[in-house]
């Protein structure tokens, strides 16, 4: 690669919480040149893949999962948290620290066989993106693959997403 | 315009409370076409604007304000609710029906001079993005034009607007 994305994100101690090292991604989206390699190298493996629809979840995987779709020419459908969408919904819970929370997904973005690329910033522990595997399965819909910007290679999110094809541009 | 971008936005009498018409651009995003059309259509009057930055307002306007930046090959900023960026930021206020809310931005996203494009899905009555303008130029920087999916006209949020190049696709 051209361009070494590493280099534009910065690590935020504490944050959000004492003791959470925070990959901020924001230097790396606001310089076009880094911006448009990362959209393009979390877009290309799926080019020739049939995807149907890109998926990301809110929020910051709108940044990077609209303009993939666009660029891949297909439509794009946010998942959102809960009370955010205005129509009928599927819903998918997934583990906090402490505590659950949910995500949803309208009932009529997807069609059932759509094939789905899923988008999201950062692969953690892989609670909201098996999360969103299902709502992709609850439409009957098939998820085509996911893409991460980033992987925390240690929390193993990876287990967490059935083998379904992953790409990551950036890995710790 | 080849394509009736309006047929893709879906009426939803009701919400987020009753008395509130909400228009829903998901169905126009998850259509791949439909969906280029909006973005190109947002972008193209700021192609040779001189354009250094996009900056969105969350969550909606990252979907659309995020494939902007990719396609005029800039970088994106995003401009989002208190408490959510974890470095520097300014801050700026606008008053809700009761209330205020405020937004934020990091401090270093923009530098002094930068023309800064700004996206959002929709113009009501242009608090949130008068407060949006109001950040760029904190930074210093300076507003190129505004560029909306949607202006609810008789809500006249053009006017908060301070005279920038305002930029409308679909007009009610």
């Amino acid at each position: 690669m051209a361009i070494d994305l590493a280099r534009y994100v910065r690590d935020i101690p504490d944050f959000p919480q004492p003791g959470i090292l925070f990959r901020d991604i924001t230097p790396l989206l606001s310089e076009g040149k880094a911006f448009r390699a990362a959209v393009d190298a979390m877009a290309e493996p799926f080019r020739d893949a049939g995807v149907d629809r890109v998926a990301a979840i809110e929020a910051r995987g709108y940044m990077l999962g609209a303009p993939v779709a666009a660029l891949l020419g297909v439509g794009f459908v946010p998942v959102r948290k809960v009370g955010k969408l205005p129509f009928h919904t599927y819903r998918a819970e997934y583990a906090l620290e402490y505590g659950k929370a949910a995500i949803e997904m309208h009932r009529d973005a997807l069609l059932r066989g759509h094939r789905v690329l899923l988008i999201d910033d950062v692969l953690a522990t892989g609670g909201t993106l098996a999360a969103a595997m299902d709502l992709v399965r609850q439409s009957g819909a098939e998820v085509a693959g996911v893409s991460v910007l980033i992987e925390l290679a240690a929390l193993d999110g990876r287990a967490r997403l059935g083998g379904a094809p992953l790409h990551t541009v950036i890995r710790y």
